[in-house]
């Protein structure tokens, strides 16, 4: 069995954000020599996520508002931000929109479908986050 | 290391639908010869969901009843549907369901609690649609 | 390859509960000598979760009062319910906070940021649940 490990960096220039990973995730996986086996995507951090959806602008601005509605922002009536925080709304937004994915490694690239896209999903930017791929297989 | 890979087609005749996968799954475990391991089971489309529950009738309505209140059909509204589609909704249900399912593997089969079953959760149906299978492990 | 099982029982005190996982599934890794994998951890059962998140107190009031919101329990409005159960909430809350997680393993440790921990999400407890380890890797 082989295993590659990598972390990729992001820090968005906005609070909220969402960023495709998908192109540096694919180098990855070609580096790792691996053919056959499953390739894990996960935020290093709590209050954001990764996932596989559409890459269409207009969709990425659906996501945000609807977590918005679903997870408001408030400095106020979460217990979370009684510690000093602001950012109780974002490990709830992550929620919604995963920590993880996990995706077939087959004949060497990642087996995805006609719009599958892997997306970082910030809900606390504008500082330095990291993304682990590890991928492990034959 | 062994793996197998597998992709099974759905057409549902409604939008929304909610299909058990269980018995398709198990087969392509028995068909992998892997004893240990683990398996993933995703959509390969981004309107629908592969998510583990309960094979219940009335619970499969009050999830398709509940992702609608969440994420409400609409062709107004949604940036997405801008772009002509209709199906911004059937993103933002797929989220809350979730795209996949890991499952370990054990003795052979997949290792379930006694309530555990595998289902396919639709939100843009009526055509044809690929699930993935990945089953890697000895 | 190698691979671990192991099974965790719980039984909380209340309905509804937050569990830390961490240090048990750490020794499960440990355990298992396998120095790079994967680790898929589970909730063996269809009215609880295992997620990753913030060891913070208030964020898991936050998390269980959210959670209510979006999925009121109520004896009567869902089908699932007219079955006998009283569950129904339990089955959605599970939905949005999730199943499973999977964990890369990276030089013998879970190999995680800075403040990820792992937590089992009781929506229907005071009884035997069990949560499932799986690591494979070498």
């Amino acid at each position: 069995m082989k295993s590659h490990t990598a972390y990729i960096l992001v820090n968005t220039p906005h609070r909220y954000d969402i960023v495709n990973l998908t192109s540096k995730v694919e180098a990855e996986v070609k580096k790792s020599g691996i053919k056959e086996g499953l390739c894990l995507v996960n935020s290093m951090h709590i209050t954001s996520s990764v996932f596989i959806n559409d890459n269409e602008r207009g969709l990425h601005k659906d996501f945000l508002e609807w977590v918005e509605k679903l997870a408001p922002y408030s400095k106020e009536g979460y217990d979370h931000n009684l510690t000093g925080e602001d950012n109780a709304d974002a490990h709830l937004k992550r929620t919604i929109m995963g920590r993880e994915t996990v995706i077939a490694v087959t004949k060497g690239g990642l087996d995805f479908g006609p719009w599958e896209q892997i997306f970082y999903g910030e809900f606390d930017g504008r500082r330095d986050k990291r993304i682990l791929v590890k991928i492990i297989g034959e």
